[in-house]
């Protein structure tokens, strides 16, 4: 089925909420194998509203409206709906007298009068109980569409989902088949070469459909793909899956939830080691992120942030003579790696030193970083040059870190 | 100015992407004067981007169109600027020229084909350099209202409308007064505790205007006047910036853009001293945030992540019998903070050591927190106790430990 969203709330156009009921319900409705054609956020406008939903019936199969349910004088939906649907306003009296027991029960007074509008509705309409809140959901079908208001609040909103609409929108689209998502994540590769290599894989049909999500560095392929049973999704998509990892090779690094993060825990807990990491520009960030998996005190002994140039000959106890070399310098992070190894009784040694900005130190341009891992296997080395600005560059360099520390325990040596 | 949000990307519309950029520009045109008419999000699909901005056209006298200017095969906002010009693409040779010497300086390679296509533009368009990327802004004029095109990454968006965008909207909008903006923030209250202390201010003509902005447990109030001229403007809004702050009191710690970490390197650098911390359950986060202000080595020595258990005797020092007392304790944060800043040469110890969970660790529950600052006039620790998931209870102990920072430096012990 064909859907799209619409947000009700002025809120939402002045910056004070973020429009994440429009995720949400994205991601449930593509998980159930519906195409979201557009999300609109607009303000508690009635013909704003309306003209929305019309705008949205022309192009979509459902429309889904969340927000002005509420019972304040700026919650216009059910208002609106009735002007889309060209039926008047209902009034439910049962409800109303329910809520104005409730509420006397739980406050001791009687409700304010506004608070009865939550028992209008369009005549015709559906009314869904809402589990989590006193505005009911509701449903109703003009011209072939159908047309569904839930609450804006997250929870009410995604309760009634749930329950309630998602089951009715698969029931509706006849939707008996199988969808298939898969994302597979890179890193060391710049975006653009990805799509190079990747360029004939992006399918006419849309069958798997292809996608590139490029952030921090990392770039990510999403496939998604669509049949009628489970075998067919996967014979669609799985051979497309491995023509992407053969050629982007070692850069794909994780699938789906997985991260570097979980990557680097399953390698070195598989390996039996414990990690300790020395950092200077990123100063606590690799850190912060390798810790950032539960249960990470199992692999991760801790560490040492040597942000003051004379913090690196003591306490951590680079040699004065690696020091004279120069502070970002491979040697250097080589002996921090060895060094905060040695320190935290860990296998593993981390380090990176370098350039964050805005001006140059030591010598180097701002960007210029230094990354070494010292593993019982294994020492490697290497430096990067990172454009951008101080906060970039920190946590370009964390990103790198990790994906050199990854590379490390997988055993390849820096450049291969 | 009437103004309304396109973005770009089938990310949004799946949900894989939280449309964050719309907020961020909704919050700054808010604050700019101009209105809002609606947000449009729609997938990477030449004929809906140009419907959009059709329909964005009708309704306002500026559109912005966030992302879809990068360099792949599904980056289709530039020809969809030509089609609502009805002009061709021209290419620019320079920028080529330059992209392809800088390409081949940071990776030893040819660039990409593709990534000249980041040299395309609708022929008359102005082209917005971008300072934190690659792909150009973009403004044109069609049928009297202004386009202007940006890239998706939050960082780059950002960068361009502050500088570029949001000056050039408001001397389209006309706007020759005078506006000031003032941002109290504050810690320590909670936000409903600090929008009851201030319901009188917030004043029926909205001038100043005022609004409450939680997050990370600081509640920034924001206020805002306009006036013909500046003096005008400063009587406005500085007797009620006064009366905030009367009310606040020393919860109040930055104004504008002053933050915690330049507040902290502001009370250090003044009396000369230096600063380590020693970090357990936030890993890193507190030194990292401490050495976001450039400059920030003449204050951060640097300091150690003492996650694992081990680590806080050996290699951090906290004698045995403190630990043997429990290693979330005030008493252990205490020794924490001594240890770290006599390891590191510093004369102000920092330490935060407590549960993030999911579960409880050393017989505390989650969102269990010790506190210490060690200075040379004043040793102070505490307890809290932080609600919400793992990384949250991280991100809040970080800010907690800061602030407590912050307060000792101006003097203040735990508690008062």
């Amino acid at each position: 089925m064909r859907v799209e969203i619409v947000a009700v709330g002025t809120e939402l156009l002045i910056g004070q909420t973020v429009n994440g009921n429009a995720a949400w319900l994205g991601s449930r409705l593509t998980e159930s194998a519906h195409t979201v054609v557009a999300d609109q956020a607009i303000g508690d406008d009635h013909d704003m509203i309306v003209a929305a939903i019309h705008l949205a019936m022309s192009r979509a199969d459902a429309v889904i409206v969340t927000g002005g349910l509420g019972p304040t004088a700026d919650d216009l939906t059910r208002e609106a709906l009735a002007a889309v649907a060209d039926v008047p306003l209902a009034f439910d009296d049962a409800y109303a007298q329910a809520l104005a027991r409730r509420w006397l029960e739980r406050f001791g007074t009687e409700a304010p009068v506004s608070n009865f509008r939550q028992a209008e509705y369009p005549l015709g309409a559906e009314r869904l109980t809402n589990p989590k809140g006193t505005a009911p959901g509701l449903v109703l079908e003009v011209e072939g569409v159908v047309i569904v208001a839930l609450p804006g609040v997250p929870a009410e909103m995604e309760a009634l989902y749930d329950d309630q609409v998602g089951p009715m929108l698969r029931r509706r689209a006849g939707w008996e088949g199988s969808r298939l998502i898969r994302v597979l994540r890179s890193w060391g590769i710049p975006e653009s070469t990805v799509g190079e290599r990747l360029d004939d894989l992006f399918l006419v049909d849309g069958n798997p459909a292809m996608a590139l999500l490029a952030g921090d560095g990392e770039i990510k392929v999403r496939l998604m793909a669509q049949a009628p049973t489970d075998v067919e999704v996967s014979a669609l998509l799985e051979p497309v899956a491995d023509e992407v990892r053969r050629r982007l090779g070692t850069a794909v690094f994780a699938v789906d939830e997985e991260t570097v993060e979980t990557r680097i825990h399953d390698l070195a807990a598989a390996e039996g080691w414990t990690v300790a990491v020395a950092e200077s520009l990123t100063a606590g960030l690799v850190l912060h992120r390798l810790t950032d998996p539960p249960g990470a005190s199992s692999v991760v002994m801790g560490g040492m942030v040597v942000y003051a140039a004379d913090s690196k000959r003591d306490p951590l106890g680079v040699p004065e003579g690696v020091l004279a070399g120069g502070l970002v310098t491979e040697a250097t992070a080589m002996a921090m790696a060895v060094a905060v190894a040695d320190r935290f009784g860990a296998d593993v040694g981390v380090a990176v030193t370098g350039v964050a900005g805005p001006g140059p130190a030591d010598g180097h341009d701002p960007g210029t970083v230094c990354i070494a891992i010292h593993t019982p296997r294994l020492d490697t080395a290497g430096t990067i040059r990172l454009p951008g600005d101080r906060e970039r560059v920190r946590r370009y360099a964390a990103t790198a870190t990790l994906h050199h520390l990854r590379l490390a325990l997988e055993g390849t040596p820096w450049g291969r």
